[in-house]
């Protein structure tokens, strides 16, 4: 299924439940940062090279639906496209990240 | 392009930085909470009902862009299908929410 | 009490459990973030105006608890000087909002 | 100073600039949403042991002091007694983590 059968199938259960009403991009940017919150909290004491073991696994699918579900909400009431916003971010980003400065180099590119 | 297509070129992206050694899902988890809350802040002193300026829409692109490269990132690193993920999720959420209690109501499930 | 005796009531209790040994920075933001996140969920679908209904207000205070627990934790762990650090800011705030332009605006002070 | 000492500066602060009518409770939690996750960026690549520089000490410091505005600014704003509010949460913690338990565990209490 392409994103945009995605957007329109929640686009559905929404309107089936009259919630649309409570889709502001205000609103809708709250709850994509609590779901990304609750994502993090996933590995909040972890160790960095831990391993996902399975019921770790299983939030980590219910939390990422969570986040997909209104990162396309968003981008449908915005009007705006997300694979090409995604395929522009990363054009901007090979610019602004050249191999040679960014190789195995974790800094942000103001601090080149 | 699929979300697999997309999670590729991410992923060369990130081989060719020599980025893996920074992405666990530990690190991966507080990028993309950061960058939910970038977007989070456009909002920040909106009102509700504020139309989307060209300027704001911009950057609301960008950050949309920034959460889901991430968001594929983190599906890509753990084995998990962000597509199949999120259709489960709205099963499961129909069953929480079904249409003839959810209509019209902004209650979380567990306060029905 | 002061934010010093606050501080070493909070290290007593983790010295206690013998929980320091998770207190990284790094740890403790994660938590930090998260905490936030749950006091932003209790408004996530308030109307801007809504009153704070006494099952709210019971949350907040407890979200509130939290936050301020990890915030004095942070501080103490960093050696840094929390009244202080809020002082300072007041100053720098006041010089980059000053009265004349910032009076009754929103807008961030690079957008003056 | 004590808290509301520190509250009541933060008052006149705001009400110098007419802030208070952009200071509902819900955008309130969205900014200190987003000033926490300011602070968790700080730490988003670090290696879990990595001493603070004193770059990094001082962004800290400064997005400490903006988690504190807001923080007091909400306790205001709801009539929340943060000292309390704090020393109830401590003592709900000791209940819900006797140290026989939680010694040495970084489990949810859920998870005993």
């Amino acid at each position: 299924m392409n994103l945009n059968s995605l957007q329109n199938k929640i686009k559905e259960f929404v309107d089936e439940r009259d919630w649309d009403q409570f889709h502001s991009l205000k609103n809708l940017s709250m709850a994509l940062s609590v779901e990304s919150s609750e994502l993090l909290e996933i590995f909040q004491w972890a160790k960095e090279d831990e391993a996902l073991d399975s019921k770790k696994k299983e939030s980590l699918q219910d939390e990422l639906a969570d986040v997909f579900y209104y990162l396309l909400r968003i981008a449908d009431k915005s009007g705006i496209n997300l694979e090409q916003a995604l395929l522009e971010k990363l054009q901007k980003n090979a610019a602004k990240y050249p191999v040679d400065k960014a190789r195995g180099n974790s800094r942000k590119y103001t601090e080149f």
